[in-house]
């Protein structure tokens, strides 16, 4: 029912809820082996009822309020998504993520819907920090943290297992405060 | 961070969660005596914790798919809300439901709303019935299904206790084939 | 270890509890087809764990006071029920059901059954309202109803998918003071 | 609705559940000094709440099949109970137990109603075993395991720790090949 | 981390969790047939999945406080193990068992083991009567209570099946006042 | 019943259990204002209760494998502790934290116990990375890191609501091939 614009292209951000699980899946099949390069995102949902349990997994997370998932709508196609974790509304931190499928890559929808993410934590919710962490050989990933105009913090060397290597972790956050002074530039 | 538009009155339809607790419950301090009038709605939610325990029990039906609540913000003021009940993706049934605090009366804000509810779960939710039930005295809900185009299937006798009285309750419903119809018409 | 005489021919109340999975999985063997016309009971009872969870489910109710499930034992055979559903004390509001294997049908068994069950709603529980509820299809089931002294407040249009095809409900109730003019008489 | 008469005294045995907590709060006022001499029994109940908690708890061990709680009624008051502990079906052991308010002792009451449990573990449940433990100084409760004609197997020494003083527990039993024997003499 | 000598030969006891299913399954794979001779200890455990389910059990009791887990290795090998069962701080009583492989048999290891366990209970955790359960057929396990300086209590008459037979049950017990009376011999 | 010593002075790590509820509440009562400079650890016990339930809190993630903790006795009287928190065996990463008394600072308590806490996670359990995080401004917290030979891998800022100010956090680590090579040293 809810939809935010993302732009001119047609793209859109909604919930993505268990109800969506076929479609869920259909996208996770396009784009399982690119998403799965730094990621275990989706990587267990491999029917409709896996990708409907993953998708309740979040489900949970938000009506605990400690996370949620959007998709990306690209003219009427799921491609990828955000989604917040970590979210504690009571300490003020919380992590923003993403996935995409690989025919959505290069048009900025990951950049634009995160904004949508961190304006919403700041402004409506009164978060102070909004962390991305990403795999330190994700490019793709830390060139969003970058757009977004976060800093990087530090470096969790061989902190997370993905396919039989430990990579190291890159953590990046942008303040409120910093938040702020960069939209009204 | 999701909204809908309503209309050129700047009436919109949110997601109403536990973290809107305060306003919540500022609003039903405005409404508690008009909405209390034929519903129970929000009676137990006294305080910020009850308001948001409230909130919580939908977040939670959410969670599950059996009902999600949303509110009606008017001028950036949250006015009182629709809401589905019972709703069973599976069997294709639900229940539409609404309440109002005084001030926002009168300008067909529910009949909005519950339209856009409607039209979600019959055409994006693949629901085949969607009902209303209201208090028989309660002819300001009564014509909001009415205005649905919903039929009256029956009056459940002295089936609901409210405030020391036991009111019939009228069933009305709209099936899918006579919603498209009339959204055509 | 409690059973209540329903008459000269030997039929009985009693309590359908779990460890009755095989005789209730036996009785359902005998009774799938003709039972599965209407209702669903007992459809996915197909082994003896399966039949021990469906018992389960309404052993739940009843410590919940939700719900019960009353067996209908003829010379010693189980050969159908009546229940309890959707029991709401606080309400004042319950529901009876029934089902039953054709070879007990015609003997009037789930009208003596069932009259215990409102008699002791009413009486011995508080209840304001017991209701019955059953397809506009299902005749034996509706003059059961009938026979209790019930009245038909409505009719659910396509509220009920069974086995492909979406039926009409009938809901019949009788109040407390109906039930008790109807017993004095 | 289901009750078993004890004899032509009016005694009736009956389940006894969370909806009777006013009539057992009002039974345990009449009888708790007595009851409380030798056993804990229904010493947290102190007002309808948890009253109502205590009956709770037999009735989530009859909806698990590991107890039940069964009152006695007397010219339609309730005096006492029988109830079933440690129920295991699958190993075929279970344990009875009784108490009962003073006015109605001296009648035989919890050895008829024990002898109605007994006889439905042994014959309807298969039970191998039940047993009767007291306290060593508790006579009546001991004269009961007697009456039933269970043998005194062993005495667990302070054990049992009441109103400050630790109490000798005996342990007495029944074998279903004895009870078997016993009925028929 | 933690361990305790139990002697010059190597033994030692230590606690048995659930990471160490693997090992946990290699000993039991040792001495299932001789293990399972009286009890059924460990015979649910029969891959890394269920061995693990059966550690977890017992890490379930120790958190809860009714229970706890402590294996013997000997030479670094896991070789058997002593338990704390119906572990009851509020009313002073606990329960003591064991299970052995046999190679790890005629050591005296579980005299050694169990001495620490009821000497923590009586001295650290206040315990009043520890006992020893075992079938009266099972002389290595009774030995154990003598060697302890238990008393024989009762004998439970077929009131523990076991491979398709009712073994008796022997109830041995100590008291702290014993305990300490003959630790100070 | 462990115990491990930490050298000469009579210094001890042992489980810390919520049967510990007094001891543990008396140890912070004399330690409060010292532990709370920078840590909320124990801010919620206040009473036997809430001591009981923060230490039941480690017990059920000691049950679930997530942490642990772990008390210092110093002369037979808790001054202090060592924990695991965010103990993740499946990826091989784990955290460590401390906190203690003011009477018992100064002398590399926390130091010894953490030793000992990181050689079980390497050497036992297989951990990759073992973390310490604490306070920019907790210098002696940051030295224990320091004397570990854990390396500075980033700054949280302003991640930490303390007391009313935003603290940076700091996140120190050691691998697995590093603490082998340091202890090897």
């Amino acid at each position: 029912m809810y939809a935010i614009s993302l732009g001119d292209d047609g793209a859109e951000l909604r919930p993505l809820e268990p109800w969506h699980a076929e479609e869920f899946l259909a996208h996770l099949e396009r784009g399982r082996e690119f998403i799965g390069q730094y990621i275990p995102f989706g990587s267990g949902a491999t029917d409709v009822a896996s990708a409907r349990a993953a998708l309740q997994k979040y489900a949970d997370q938000r009506a605990a309020d400690t996370g949620s998932l959007h998709g990306l709508w690209l003219d009427g196609k799921l491609v990828g998504g955000v989604l917040f974790l970590n979210f504690d509304a009571e300490r003020g931190n919380c992590e923003v993520g993403c996935w995409l499928e690989p025919a959505a890559a290069g048009r900025g929808l990951v950049t634009r819907a995160a904004r949508v993410l961190v304006d919403w934590a700041v402004e409506e919710r009164g978060m102070h920090r909004v962390e991305w962490i990403a795999a330190a050989a994700n490019e793709p990933s830390l060139n969003v943290a970058r757009r977004l105009g976060m800093r990087r913090e530090g470096v969790l060397r061989q902190s997370y297992p993905h396919r039989g290597v430990r990579h190291d972790l890159e953590v990046w956050a942008v303040l409120a405060e910093e938040w702020r002074g960069r939209q009204g530039a």
